[in-house]
């Protein structure tokens, strides 16, 4: 076994048997994602951190599972590339072989983007109208503009069908985590943002839909359970039995789909705008939902507080600084971000 | 162009240009549907005078889009080998290519069975778990038991979301047609008559579904218009721009799903049963359902009088009578059903 702790701020050579071998530090991802004994790759943290470790896995031909979203958010430019190419190369050997895609190199682990994956198996790319991405809308669905500023952390926790991990479920309340979904399904799907939907459907069971150019429409449908988006990144294109409990249209009974609600649920419409702007744009987004979240939950930032910010951010930072970032640049650019908001009191930078 | 008149009634040499070549009778669908210049033939018409044509058109390696139902209800047993073993022929020489499947070769018009076969594409049939066929309950998915008697011509005439013939409209009330196409999805699909499932569905958006074996679920969605599924039947594994109007969930914005009522609508029941009993019962079923509608049309067979007259063809002809019956046995057995009910009282054959 072999561990790894990111910070590299514990030794954790005390904590395990002899013979164990220890990494630590941000070089250790990336010996961890290279290894030669490795096929595949599962990046369940969160953070920016984690683009050099899938950048070096994709290079020394290895699987990548991935449950982050930065990677796709602020590197999907560079990401990508390396997918189609690795994909190409099996292509190239056997065109129908399931690592002849990209989506077999990057897959996606979001219940989102893994509905979308499984109704794109077998079919072509090209024949894509839009996409459909999915959301429960969050616990504040109905609630009354007026009352957002009132929003609690403690409220804004309880999350109607997903039970997640704080920063997602706040990112669910807000909607910002429906606008970092169109981004990645911009790079993973090769898609412009006009073909992309949310549609809220409060009951959570049709995770995301493909609409394609005949009028026809896929969609794959689950009980909100991620043990199997993760399942399926493990075993595709196999599946195997789950312990998950199946989908069942007649105990559910009822679906229901509206749109999102842009006017109490901006941080959507901004992350399209940045997503439209370009990779610096989108990288400042999300450090600098990283901070309003953190902010919201420790009190210094009131709910609405939290899309003024993402604005403010975009705003400042957005703009395209020359060409598209490199990984240096877009870790630079999440650290000023930070650093200015860090602080900053409701709704303004420092 | 070619013409064929399957009854070889009329003469219709008469009523074309010079040099057009005329076909008629029984032989004439052999005639078209085995000739060197077609790639794909394309069946709309009913009954089981289709079976020959359709055997004969896989014999010769021709590609065959179909909507009859009596093709699989009573021949599947006959058809689906030959699709199977023009698949194989396929696959030993290139295993990804569309044809190497036996829908590739025996491809489902029918909206249902075109949705199942559209979430199977890239999919293993090994792995699914379960069908979800639905259908729209018809026009009196929620009238009284008591208020089945009573039910006319006129009334079950009304489907309230698609637009199609007589008969299948009154197979849509009886929900005789599920049953059919829980028959033909253990031919097509090659799964178990219990892993196949009818729910209601009144909307009729979700047009049919697979449930595999991870517990995720794949649904086709459309709005009810057969150029979608004839299209797909024609372009797959392609998919091109349709007339017909996109799916739009939100638009819809509510799908509902329910069990079906087996008391009020035994022809279900009787159906899956048949289906259960082997080849000929499914012969005397469809046959007996040809009859039951036509004399409910005709006014000398109550609406609750189909299922009893369809039980009683399936109690008295249904059982096998040695091996799976041949085209002739089948033949045979269609038009001694048609002759017993034929011009038989209410439910009691003649």
């Amino acid at each position: 076994m072999v561990l790894g702790d990111p910070a590299g701020e514990r030794d954790l050579t005390a904590a395990v048997a002899a013979g164990t071998h220890v990494a630590s530090g941000a070089a250790a991802l990336i010996e961890l994602a290279t290894r030669s004994d490795v096929d595949l790759v599962v990046i369940g943290a969160g953070g920016i951190v984690t683009l050099g470790p899938i950048i070096a896995a994709l290079e020394a031909r290895k699987v990548v599972a991935t449950a982050n979203k930065e990677t796709l958010v602020a590197g999907g430019h560079l990401v990508m590339p390396l997918a189609r190419a690795r994909a190409a190369e099996v292509a190239a050997e056997s065109p129908a072989h399931p690592l002849a895609t990209p989506l077999g190199w990057l897959r996606p682990i979001d219940s989102e983007h893994s509905a979308i994956w499984q109704c794109l198996v077998g079919e072509d790319l090209a024949h894509v109208d839009r996409l459909i991405i999915t959301g429960s809308g969050g616990p504040f669905l109905d609630l009354p503009a007026s009352e957002f500023a009132g929003i609690t952390p403690e409220s804004a926790l309880r999350h109607p069908t997903w039970s997640m991990g704080a920063k997602i479920t706040i990112d669910s309340a807000t909607l910002a985590n429906k606008g970092l979904e169109v981004i990645e399904a911009r790079w993973l799907y090769d898609v412009a943002y006009e073909q992309i939907d949310v549609v809220i459907h409060p009951q959570s069971v049709v995770h995301s839909a493909v609409q394609f150019v005949d009028g026809s429409l896929k969609a794959q449908m689950g009980i909100p359970d991620m043990r199997l988006p993760i399942q399926y990144a493990l075993t595709y294109p196999d599946r195997r039995p789950s312990r998950a409990a199946p989908a069942d249209l007649v105990a559910t009974a009822r679906l229901d789909f509206r749109p999102p609600d842009l006017d109490r649920f901006p941080a959507l419409r901004i992350a399209r705008e940045a997503g439209q702007m370009g990779p610096w744009a989108t990288t400042a987004l999300i450090a600098a939902d990283d901070v309003a979240v953190a902010r919201f939950l420790g009190g210094t930032l009131d709910f609405i507080g939290i899309p003024r910010l993402l604005e403010d951010a975009v705003t400042r930072f957005g703009r395209n600084r020359g060409p598209d970032p490199d990984v240096d640049e877009l870790v630079n650019l999440d650290m000023e971000v930070r650093r200015v908001f860090a602080g900053a009191a409701t709704g303004a930078p420092a």
